[in-house]
């Protein structure tokens, strides 16, 4: 197989560009060390080793996972210092005590104080400690304990406070960038849950308690506010493959986008003016909705074509107006997907196929479940 | 494990009701045996061996395909006369030649002349026919040729004609009734397609061709026409796990409905009126897009509760209406998703936690790819 053009592979298939997913890991990693701040990448849109090993620069240390699956997978080929960024689930805990004591340095996360209850019944062994995240909600909205208001103090006082464990550091994951369209709307968002970030640290320091402290998210560490410089940590993680919602955000630019999915026309419908395609949700996902003006992705090339529809195998195309010219798509012509979301097509993937310059040169196998 | 409850599991999770799977299949089955039509099950919603066996009453003979990842799969398992019901792939054509060759049947489709061009070129050792069904366009609107017209016959005539090729049948999908709501119009849909199909049959006669007829979807195979009597075949798949779609529709019951995706609460928003649960798009797919009025799922019990939003490994739950009673939802608190997808939400998991009465019974694992 490598060497071999990707237009020899049968599709769907997921594609990544290994030049470009190097190119964007080393400027990250140029990004925050010109900063001074430590990247801890996260693993979460690719799950493989060799991307992970691209996104640390081959040392397998300071990474961020989503699933207990993917902190095994790591930890089984020599990776250290995984911080399993997900609030610490109960039926997980064990394993998280045995991930704890196995490697040299684990790091949970929680965000409520019956969490750090069930920390503390699970003591770990030979004296370590838990490593503990405290996660806040700077304004994205999702897991965190609201940044303001006497709680995320009191919780950072008893985590700090509690036998075995040790307080980490303070998380804080600014998804509410995607929202934005535009470097200047990204900086805004991203200027905001730093400062909120460094206010929490403030307001731990005058209670006598210092820490580390992490934001992230692809679009603000794509375009740092200089305040960012006062983190720790960075944990950005789809920046490596990129995609169309982070062209539309404004993280990155069309070059940038490492991956893409090779389908192949399979059926004319002349009585609809559709086309049909052999990539349905199962190769594609569904993410977006179908709301960007080319539908479900952008089909490479053809700008005039857009992704209205698909189903389990199959996908329609059919030209944003006028006639489609069929002589144009004969049936087995090979289009490419440049996917909405590169962390939901990935997942739909058991194998990706990597290449340099349209030659493959070899094959990614990501982890999988929970 | 077996024996152990589900609660047991680590979540999220997709299981199965074991007896619900039998009981769907058994009705099945008998529905077409009283009709005299042979069901030819599809396997794209599970792709998974023990459920085939079971659909199939443990014939292993006469299923369908959604893929040839699925093909090779059940021929490795001793499956046989399998139909790859999927406008046949140029990319594909020698795995099937090869599929062909080694199994006492196995079946393509196409719905282009183009198509048909590929197999002759491809001509099939020891005098083997290449068996094709033609698929037909009856309003669905997705692959095949228009039913009406000089196309569609010609195309059969063509197949019929073709030297080292066997026309072997008539192949419609009624995906459209996924658009109805109740009895009714599911089966004026398939009244309909039931008719355009025999009028075709009648159409073929007439030029001297004679050969099955099989038209499929779970709406109307669980509420078959009588006219489908006259039908060689029917080749519906979703029926086996049902879903919150399927109820909508009107094809089942909130009983049928034989999958759950388990799930843990795994943080409290009081600032947002909020639950957090373990299932994100990962284990659930994002199929539905929300719109019921329980959001992207039915929550098993809690019929005041909605799933608002998902992002990766995330489930954003809020009531109804009022306010969040938390002391009812305490960290760890596992609740059951009633996917609105089986087919899409299956498709996420590595693995499916088969159960009897709550207590495991087995583990199933799908093939995955193409």
């Amino acid at each position: 197989m490598e060497g071999d053009p990707i237009s020899s592979l049968c599709t769907p298939a997921l594609v990544v560009d290994i030049n470009i997913v190097k190119k964007n890991a080393e400027r990250m990693i140029e990004r925050f060390k010109n900063l001074g701040v430590q990247l801890r990448p996260h693993m979460k849109t690719h799950k493989t080793i060799e991307c992970a090993d691209i996104m640390t620069g081959g040392s397998r240390r300071c990474i961020v996972v989503s699933t207990l699956a993917e902190a095994c997978f790591y930890a089984d080929h020599g990776f250290e210092d995984i911080l399993y960024a997900y609030s610490v689930p109960f039926d997980k805990v064990e394993h998280c005590a045995a991930l704890s004591e196995r490697l040299d340095l684990f790091q949970v996360l929680l965000d409520h104080s019956d969490a750090l209850e069930q920390l503390k019944k699970r003591p770990l062994q030979e004296g370590r400690l838990w490593h503990v995240w405290l996660k806040l909600d700077c304004g994205n909205g999702r897991a965190g304990v609201l940044h303001s208001g006497p709680e995320s103090l009191k919780l950072a006082q008893a985590i700090h406070a509690a036998e075995g464990v040790e307080l980490t550091g303070i998380y804080a994951h600014c998804g509410n960038t995607y929202n934005c369209k535009g470097v200047e709307q990204i900086q805004v968002v991203a200027q905001e849950t730093t400062t909120l970030t460094l206010q929490f640290m403030e307001r731990l320091k005058t209670v006598g308690i210092t820490c580390k402290s992490s934001i992230g998210s692809t679009p603000s560490c794509s375009h740092p506010v200089k305040d960012m410089a006062q983190l720790s940590e960075v944990h950005p993680g789809n920046f490596v493959f990129y995609d169309v919602q982070q062209i539309t955000i404004g993280s990155c630019s069309l070059e940038d986008v490492a991956v893409r999915v090779l389908t192949r026309v399979i059926g004319h419908s002349p009585h609809r003016n559709q086309l049909l395609i052999d990539c349905g949700w199962t190769g594609l996902s569904l993410d977006g909705g179908g709301k960007l003006p080319s539908g479900y992705a952008v089909v490479e090339g053809h700008p005039a074509l857009k992704l209205l529809s698909m189903t389990q195998e199959h996908g329609r195309l059919e030209p944003i107006s006028g006639k489609l010219d069929y002589s144009k798509y004969p049936l087995g012509t090979m289009l490419k997907l440049i996917p909405y979301h590169s962390c939901a097509t990935a997942v739909m993937h058991p194998t990706y196929y990597v290449h340099s310059n349209d030659r493959l040169v070899g094959k990614w196998t990501p982890t999988r479940g929970w």
